[in-house]
């Protein structure tokens, strides 16, 4: 099998940490069971890992094609895709007004992992029809949301998000195209936008584009955005579908990874559908107010990009896992012994494996525990809880999002250099994780901008509140660790704890480079703390699971994982602390190089 | 232009820092004036700019192909080899014995990084060539010598390394192949190789395998393996070319890059070529001697492979450098102003550019000075001095191939993200670096490989002697740096200090854990310490040449680089550090853990 459901790691964070407890609770998720949850993870098990994971090759060989703007997609995807539909998984998070099944974040949060591990191309397409659902939910109007969700609730339609265009890729303010009203309150949309994630293909019944346009005396800038709804084919009142829109897919594009995903450049208004010249589109809200909805979307979205890091840091972790049990190679590191070992008995292979591993079950954790989070934000009983839950979870977006999909480089870089030269082949397959891995922290918001969100929006605004809140928990749970009597969750404690001052520190001193306007050095560091954030919050989860696991009898590899995760990683976050504290000197070496020699 | 040959820093280290001076100073290189190297510079430059670089593009795309065990390169590798063979660059660094121009080393390692960074999959060919020229040099009979290196010296023949087998990889041990020696003093040879660089090729008109094997009544082990020369075409008395030898190409890997270099799967004796069973093969030094010599040219190999590491990233910078300078996306940090700018204008992309350029230049400067100590080990006229340099020359070579592949990784890496969403698009260039790169930490001895070399045999084994001397060089830069009345220069002499406290209290940490024989902790730590060792030595260097720039009216751009590692970079040293103090904690962690499960 080529990807198994870390289901011990899973269960560890719902049951033993507690998550699913907690969500429980809550009145609105009264009725999600354990029985349940454990029937839905092994049902989503069988299909990932045997219908879904067995396609990831046959995606990254036999790519999707454009033939005269018809897309066909690689070998099996569509009939993957029917069966994803059929399994109602499209409709997991859901509300039941639209058919959905409405569970919790953290379930379906569980499941996206499994998609994503299993097929990272084929999961962007749920991935964005989820996001096209959200959008309009958020600001359709009532007859809108009734016309275009409940199809994509049951997979039947997919969604997409038009948001670059060739000059504005990260500067959304530098977008084009045009959004023309008509007498009837359509709109008539034209330009073209790229790099648009399953644009285009013939697997679905409609495709609902979610496009961002200008309309003609918007004002300039930002400000000036509107949010479209653009159907491949018209949808009737009744719900069946009209004329073929006039949005057309040029070309696909060639890329490095994430070879089954077909990647879109998509004119809208080239006269080529059934409606004459320009697409028609539906406002979504109001005009010059596309810009809001769309972040509300693409936060969900980069919580599900971040769950890509994880998900493929698993996968990689799982094939290193392997090989490094199977190739022999080289005597054991003591000498005497003269027979040839696995290579996971030698010491480097195993730091690597640990690396893999650790990062991976630390970056699951965090994703869980905010999305837990997310859920006490939607439901519970107490609104200041909620407010709090919300404030938590949102700081813990970037980093979700950030240092997940940085960390997956690390992570698959690893799991191919386990792999010696037969990491390098491709038939191999790890060189695929790769490939795929690395458009991660570039779609969905680089990771510069996710740096940008944690430092302004989520530090520097709220005066560092939630930052603080978490150097105040996570010196608490350093502060039970080192009280302990086991020697190894002692280093574990006395670990966390100068990492969190150092991270006290750090927030600190970017509040008070925000305090005088010094924003130059502020962004120099961004991403050092949003790197630094990722480091601490993996190694306090981690932490945290080695607490609990030692009240079990089988808990010695959590503190196993927390404890190389403290002596090997966790002492990355005083050198990235460097970077804020010495921030000056940073942006005065700019200052000494002609950048535009 | 795709790639312009960074003369200007080149320079820098030849001339303001004094490197060529030195190697002027011995009368073996006397006749090397600064004219002399001058016009060999350009001359190369014309070269590879004009020739080489522009098929970097096509070996990735029009991939070489094995017809019945004939392999065709990519368009143009032929022509290009031609070229290059007739410009005499082949015979660059070998003796005027056989017909070479016998150019010191630190010259051939500025041309060979340019031949690199124009095309890593072309230069391989003549890497390779050079491996096996030096290795017959060096353990070959006179008759040897005269009958096959000087048609590779003139570029008509090429040379190969056969060492790895399917289940033989790092670990040479594990040897199969077999060597049966006749009544006329050949071998015949039989067995599989793989991975085989330039292993089969249409464009010369011999290729000289080197190849690993066994004789019948060998010793097991390391120490039961011999090194025979293996023509393609038997080589007469005179030199002219007799019978196709029974060595043939079974098929080419299909590999994550490097594309235009011919990767092959060889079979040794498969009644294939024109002299029956076994291919014939000639001994080449004592029988079971084989490591001792391929390990001598394994060395020269590794130090070109980590030029390779330098070459990749300096054309990753320019790359990254050009798009950044181009690409309009946002507006000045400091608010206020509107105005679209060029993305070289963001604090973050600085950061990544600089990040690139210090990790180049620094890792460009550490190679050229273990070159001209590789120079003064050969030819100073006092033997002690002669030992010294040897000594620190060998200390350099896992940093030069252990550290700068590795941090080819970051730098085209960080050249990618710079690209944003386009960097992802094959078409742009910069991802076929980003593949091309990912073979350096693997091939001519893993990253672990390299560790165990700096950690064994050129720290422990002589106690700490050249590490403890580098420490003491370092700690008087630093001294001179923080004397300095420039705040930058201040600065950097201060981290630089503080890094080089960590080195030297990690090298006695090692000696200490060795002392114990506390192995497992030691090749625990290993790559950590050869990381910390290449970082700290690159932040060396870099210092170095802040200090000389500082006295120069045009030094700004070096003070500036240093003064970004030492806030940026540098501090990794640190963070680095923990693997060796913390190593039982690592070590004790590994036993938490069920590898095998």
């Amino acid at each position: 099998m080529s990807y198994k459901v870390p289901v011990d790691d899973i269960n560890f964070n719902l049951k033993v940490m507690g998550l699913l407890e907690q969500i429980q609770a809550l009145s609105a998720y009264e009725e999600i069971s354990d029985d349940l949850v454990d029937a839905i993870i092994e049902e989503n098990s069988r299909l990932v890992e045997e219908e879904i994971a067995p396609l990831n090759v046959v995606g990254d060989q036999d790519l999707p094609s454009c033939e005269q703007g018809e897309v066909s997609l690689s070998k099996g995807f569509k009939e993957a895709l029917a069966l994803f539909a059929e399994g109602g998984w499209q409709s997991l998070a859901h509300g039941p007004e639209f058919g959905g099944q409405g569970f919790p974040k953290l379930i379906s949060t569980v499941l996206f992992e499994n998609l994503n591990a299993a097929n990272m191309a084929f999961a962007l397409c749920p991935i964005l029809t989820d996001g096209c659902i959200e959008a309009i939910n958020q600001a359709g109007t009532e007859e809108q949301k009734q016309l275009y969700i409940p199809p994509m609730v049951e997979g039947r339609w997919t969604g997409t998000m038009n948001l670059t265009e060739p000059q504005a890729g990260s500067d959304l303010a530098l977008l084009k195209s045009r959004a023309v009203r008509q007498d009837d309150g359509s709109y008539r949309i034209s330009g073209q936008k790229i790099f648009i994630t399953w644009g285009e293909h013939n697997a679905s019944e409609n495709i609902i584009h979610l496009v961002l346009a200008r309309t003609p005396d918007a004002p300039a800038g930002v400000k000036g955005i509107s949010l479209f709804v653009v159907p491949k084919f018209l949808v009737n009142e009744d719900g069946s579908l009209g004329k073929r829109n006039d949005v057309v897919c040029a070309s696909l594009e060639h890329k490095l990874g994430i070879h089954g995903s077909p990647t879109a450049v998509m004119v809208f208004g080239d006269n080529q559908g059934e409606v004459g010249e320009g697409a028609i589109g539906y406002l979504i809200g109001e005009e010059n107010d596309g810009l809001r909805h769309m972040f509300v979307m693409m936060n969900e979205a980069r919580f599900a990009i971040g769950l890509q890091g994880t998900a493929i840091s698993e996968r990689a972790l799982q094939m290193a896992w392997a090989y490094a049990q199977e190739r022999l190679q080289g005597n054991a590191v003591e000498g005497g012994h003269r027979d040839t070992v696995a290579i996971n008995q030698h010491p480097d292979v195993r730091r690597m494996l640990m690396t893999i591993k650790s990062l991976t079950e630390g970056s699951r954790a965090t994703a869980l525990y905010a999305a837990s989070c997310a859920d006490l934000a939607k439901h519970h009983e107490d609104s200041e809880q909620r407010a709090h839950y919300q404030a938590i979870y949102e700081y813990l977006v970037p980093i979700v999002k950030g240092f997940a999909t940085e960390m997956a480089q690390e992570a698959t870089s690893l799991a191919l250099q386990v792999h010696g030269g037969m990491g390098y082949i491709e038939e191999t397959g790890v060189a695929q994780l790769y490939r795929d891995a690395r458009i991660l922290p570039i779609y969905e918001g680089t990771t510069a901008i996710q740096a940008n969100d944690i430092i302004g929006r989520k530090t520097m605004r709220d005066e560092g509140a939630v930052a603080k809140y978490f150097v105040a928990e996570i010196l608490e749970t350093a502060s039970r660790l080192a009280a302990h009597q086991h020697a190894d969750l002692k280093f574990i404690g006395k670990a966390l704890q100068a990492a969190a001052e150092s991270y006290a520190k750090v927030v600190d001193s970017i509040l008070s480079l925000g305090a005088e306007r010094a924003m130059r050095q502020v962004f120099t560091a961004s991403v050092s703390y949003l790197m630094l954030a990722g480091y601490m919050h993996t190694g306090w989860q981690l932490a945290r699971q080695a607490l609990v696991a030692a009240e079990l009898d089988n808990g010695n590899n959590k503190i196993a994982t927390a404890l190389f995760y403290a002596a090997q990683i966790l002492p990355r976050v005083d050198a990235l602390a460097h970077a804020v504290f010495d921030s000056e000197q940073c942006v005065r070496s700019f200052e000494g190089i002609d950048f535009d020699a």
